[in-house]
């Protein structure tokens, strides 16, 4: 690794009446390097710092901006970093030993924002009428709890965290930064700022060292900010010879395709579906959650994360489900959900056992009251299949639109990266079948998992990628989609799902 | 001027679906730079400030650390700085218009750390017994006071003030600060840092423009901090071809021999004395103040600071005091004011009715009741006569040490420039007689007044002059006289005055 934060061990000569040098610069020329204080309180303690270790202190050089700051003893053995998926439904923090690279722990949790709505648009409509404030707290207390309970599940310090580099989308960032957002809420969509942010942690409230430094990924543009810039650095896009696609499922979708000639993105609002959010027994890809549906023997069969009794579904389940009641023909092209008297006589009696009605309408059973550990099991709701429907329908727009403007079509793509937080993996034929992806062959499609968080490590872990990562931000090209007739043309037509053949 | 703080109009086109760029980014597109936010404030701030002036804006650009904040507006006619000369004794501050150079108003104030003790020493023990808080409010608030003051004066708004420069000795530096100076106060009197500080006026408490920066002139060593560096810079001693001197009579008294060949520099504890302080009716060399005593036609005629009544006499009407009465016989060489009957019959009638006797000791009358405002006129007393001993004293045991040291004489030096806020002038004639000055030709004397002061203005409106300060600090060579049986020896010997003939 070749982080942003290093240290180094000092061994100083003590002064004497013929070396008076003053304690920062004798620490400097023990270095061999010019560096200002981290902040005077840096220099304030710098002398505390060299005595207390009877002149045996550590050097923490903040190498983006040449700064440093004096600890008492070695510690160059403590040098952690945390790593940031600052998601507009799920956050996730990963916490890295800046030294080896290894991640020590990993935690996520909803982001507390959701009180304020559930996409990034009401969000940035409240913090316009006043509420800025208490939304960016929400942010910086998600991060700050994750911040405790990795360094706690690892049994370190927080003030053993010298770096939080954050990949979000354009909103998120803002969000977390307390930038006006106004400019970014209403077209042309212009954020505040497209570069990295670079400063200190505690600035917006972050509690880590308390000298800690916040790097945050830059912004493509429009609504395409760092989440995307990390899809494209750990899926490797803008190096590749042939056209490839990667797609973010996230709250906001994005989509990148493209290859070393040129990517374009484009961000499009999926809503919190994939991420198990507005489903009725969603939840995140976490123990108890159905992550695959299938059908084996004429009998559903779910697999469960952790192999327990199911408690409700994530992301990868509802896809799977969704793409088998296709297949069963319990869910038509337009997303209705038959009951028993439209299945007709045909249907088997295991199926139209499962299929019930509550009081939000029909539902459709995929794990018995038995295989579960909630009552009278976990089901799909037609409301969960309309709701797939808008996530879908806003992803795929996107990809089409972008494939439109590439003058390509979906045999053109030699390889498909699926990214997000919704499961341990996506099954590439349900993703084609309920028409998220269009028709490849399912064997280009790669499931990478959260790559916000990856590039977010990437970028902590190295410099190099950090300025690749601002490379990637300055030369992708952003596609604005939104209130473009264009867009929601394309929308209408593809939250319908695609009929059996397998075509779009 | 070559100011650290630019202002730049910017008029921006509006952002449209084709130009989307962010608002940080339009703007710095605009400057054609890179320039990172001067703190997360601007960075929020900046699509209000574009939009509010409708695309027109300001870039003010802190070109120290390559950052930018950005005004609504066209407000680059208004950029201020202020010079500070941070004493021990007096505060002094200058505002200047960054654009032309013009000195706007200037203004000064006793320092109120005084309350913790007269000099640099005892105000470090005060900081090491947990009062450092204290003694880093009280410079803070002198200098907004100051500042508030002279932007009062001018006409104009502290939040146009964009840089506060500050030069001062070691001791008041790390108090400004805050640093730790435990290191300071003892053998080897180390400080926490030599190098320049450049950070955000507001974090020790500096109440400018809210990002206003503060530049601290660096030190060369031990006590010998800015104010030496300034007393150089603006004296030019290290350009000089010849062999030049330079003093500065404040409470700590420095000391700086060289030419462009090399410079020695050193510092003494005067004490307060030439600012007026610790003498019975002493003053700081403002209206009412005796700044200048002759003798004219057995007569004594003082000369007092705006022409009105005295009201108190400063340093340079002291030295001159003490001048005359060593010349007519009153103070002897050891310092003794002499009475009546010492004097002797000769002795005339006008002098004898000047000599009088108070509860301090015997004193000399220099301004009768009716050439006064306050009552009994004023006069310098025994104890006057004393501080003034020990502050020439330790000045001139400090000039000896380094003449030593460098193996010359007087009659070497070609240029001796004596800086010091202790009136409008000093009298060369009367700096040798008591014996301050060693005996030069009285024309190769130069009064150069606050160099401490002009030195900060070089700096503020210069940033080569800043760079200039900066070599400079690192290339004298700091000569550490404290504790040294040399030092005391030589301090014991000249607290004596030279006899009448003129010799040392």
């Amino acid at each position: 690794p070749c982080p942003a934060v290093r240290k180094f061990p000092l061994s100083l000569p003590p002064p004497t009446v013929e070396d008076e040098r003053a304690d920062w610069e004798r620490a400097l020329d023990a270095l061999g390097r010019r560096l200002k204080p981290a902040s005077v309180d840096a220099l304030r303690e710098a002398p505390r710092a060299v005595r207390e270790g009877n002149f045996t202190a550590t050097a923490v050089v903040f190498e983006e901006e040449g700064s440093m700051l004096i600890e008492p003893g070695d510690t160059s053995g403590e040098l952690l970093g945390l790593a940031v998926d600052l998601g507009t439904t799920t956050v996730v923090a990963s916490l890295v030993d800046l030294r080896t690279g290894a991640q020590l722990s990993v935690r996520s949790k909803p982001n507390p924002q959701m009180a304020f709505g559930d996409d990034v648009i009401s969000r940035l409509n409240c913090a316009m009428r006043g509420r800025m404030r208490e939304l960016q707290e929400a942010s910086v207390s998600a991060i700050n709890d994750l911040l405790h309970e990795a360094c706690e599940e690892a049994g370190v310090r927080p003030e053993r965290v010298y770096e939080i580099v954050v990949s979000g989308n354009t909103a998120m960032g803002h969000l977390l930064l307390g930038l006006e957002v106004g400019q970014l809420a209403t077209a042309p969509y212009v954020p505040a700022s497209s570069g990295p942010v670079y400063l200190r942690a505690r600035e917006v409230g972050l509690k880590a060292h308390r000298e800690a430094r916040l790097y945050l990924l830059p912004v493509i543009g429009g609504f395409v900010g760092g989440d995307t810039v990390s899809l494209i650095l750990a899926t490797g896009l803008h190096r590749s010879r042939g056209l490839r696609m990667a797609v973010d499922l996230g709250t906001n979708g994005e989509v990148v395709i493209g290859s070393r000639e040129g990517v374009y993105a484009c961000s499009t609002a999926a809503g919190p579906a994939f991420e198990g959010a507005r489903i009725k027994q969603g939840m995140r890809a976490k123990e108890g959650a159905i992550e695959r549906v299938d059908l084996r023997d004429g009998r559903v069969e779910v697999r469960v994360v952790g192999g327990s009794k199911a408690r409700g579904i994530c992301g990868s389940g509802l896809v799977d489900a969704v793409a088998l009641l296709l297949d069963l023909g319990v869910v038509s092209e337009s997303g209705a959900m038959l009951g028993p008297e439209e299945l007709g006589k045909e249907a088997p009696g295991w199926l139209l056992s499962r299929l019930r009605r509550s009081e939000d309408g029909r539902e459709f059973l995929l794990a018995t009251p038995e295989e579960s550990e909630v009552e009278g099991g976990v089901a799909l709701t037609q409301r969960d299949i309309r709701e797939l429907q808008l996530a879908k329908g806003a992803v795929r727009a996107g990809i089409e639109l972008l494939m439109r403007r590439l003058g390509i079509g979906p045999k053109d793509i030699e390889r498909v990266f699926v990214a997000g937080a919704f499961g341990n993996y996506l099954r590439p034929e349900s993703a084609i079948r309920i028409g998220l992806l269009p028709p490849v062959p399912p064997e280009r499609v790669r499931f990478v998992g959260n790559t916000s968080l990856l590039g977010a490590r990437l970028c902590l872990l190295s410099r190099r990628k950090r300025r690749e990562a601002e490379r990637i931000a300055k030369w992708v090209m952003h596609v604005e989609l939104a209130g473009t007739t264009e867009f929601q043309e394309a929308f209408v037509e593809m939250m319908l799902f695609p009929s059996g053949g397998g075509g779009s």
